[in-house]
């Protein structure tokens, strides 16, 4: 599977601010960019949290690209995927609507009412590890319904565990020309963070490109 | 007062771990770059924070440069700021070294003895505000001493109180192609942070240039 991590964040790492209000951090040429990402992609993964704060849709909202992939004998948008170790997806989210098939991974420890719930609102679940979702394992289930090449949208939780897990192939950072500041705002990488310089993630800057007012980093991961 | 703002931080905006061990994030190409810039001005301003994590020098490391500003009739290093409102500054800090002066901004409510202790070390001790110092009265008071010029280094505490108070002109920022990780790791910028995107501090992206590994990101603020 090819992973493609894909945010927007201000020039201090942050994706929003403490309280976990989505702010625009980019504009449109970025908004039309992520789209396309969209549009290129068997499936969009999100953590819980963003579920919870912004209830996304994750659809691709350019008509023609959405026909450009029923073209190629594809969906028009892209499965959603939410990392929801606990099953805390609300069974009335965005991302459950008919727009597109929608899986959440879930740990063995969510509770049989909530995954139920899950069930009946259309979502295929998928179970993997103790605690915690296991990425790799989950990935592994997810290319058997066809999803090969995924794209993550965030947050910062979800988005270090995957970069723990050795699970990234490209990242690709906007960062706007703004601080938001906080230390407890939300970054691009939170969980518990490396501590050993010897075990940070080796990222390749492979294309710098100024989108908006700022300005879009490319790596090889 | 001309004030920059210079840091390296990692593609999710730390500064350092969790543990804020003091990480490599750049090479020696922006090694030389923030020489230059110390080259540059009067005087070098950090947090306490850094002083007691990295205990820095804070010096002109190129022999030519210190020569050059001798040439121009200024002492060999820039003068070593520190904001330190509860005068924690250890008296054998590297930076109360004979090598330049040292100003020690403290706020009222710096313990007398601590005080004393500095000005023993040889620090100029500059006290304004009540609880924190308040940064727009020091600065005024530096001016008194010939510092127009301030290069700020860090950490993330002092910058988002400079973003705070008004009071950058300029942010420059090495992007490391690295993950650091971690909720709890220091940021560009840390503080409480703004939370209404109205108070976003406005920044206009003026450079972008690869450097070592990773990019220069410069902004006029």
């Amino acid at each position: 599977m090819h992973v493609h991590v894909n945010a927007a964040e201000s020039v201090d790492g942050k994706l929003s601010t403490r309280e976990r209000e989505q702010v625009a951090i980019s504009g449109p040429a970025d908004f039309d960019r992520m789209d396309e990402l969209r549009a290129g992609v068997d499936g969009v993964l999100v953590g819980v949290g963003t579920v919870l704060a912004d209830d996304p849709g994750l659809t691709v909202k350019n008509d023609e690209r959405r026909e450009r992939r029923e073209r190629d004998g594809a969906p028009p948008n892209p499965a959603r995927v939410v990392a929801d170790s606990r099953a805390r997806t609300p069974p009335d989210a965005e991302l459950l609507d008919d727009a597109a098939a929608t899986y959440v991974l879930v740990s063995e420890d969510a509770a049989e009412a909530d995954v139920a719930a899950l069930s009946a609102a259309g979502a295929t679940v998928i179970t993997t590890g103790s605690g915690r979702v296991d990425l790799t394992a989950a990935f592994d289930r997810l290319k058997e319904y066809g999803v090969e090449r995924l794209l993550v949208e965030g947050g910062g939780e979800l988005i270090f565990s995957l970069f723990e897990a050795d699970l990234v192939d490209r990242l690709t950072v906007y960062v706007g020309s703004v601080v938001i500041g906080g230390r407890d705002a939300p970054t691009l990488a939170d969980g518990e963070g490396f501590t050993d310089p010897d075990s940070f993630p080796e990222l390749s800057l492979t294309d710098v490109e100024r989108v908006d007012d700022g300005v879009v980093l490319a790596y090889d991961a």
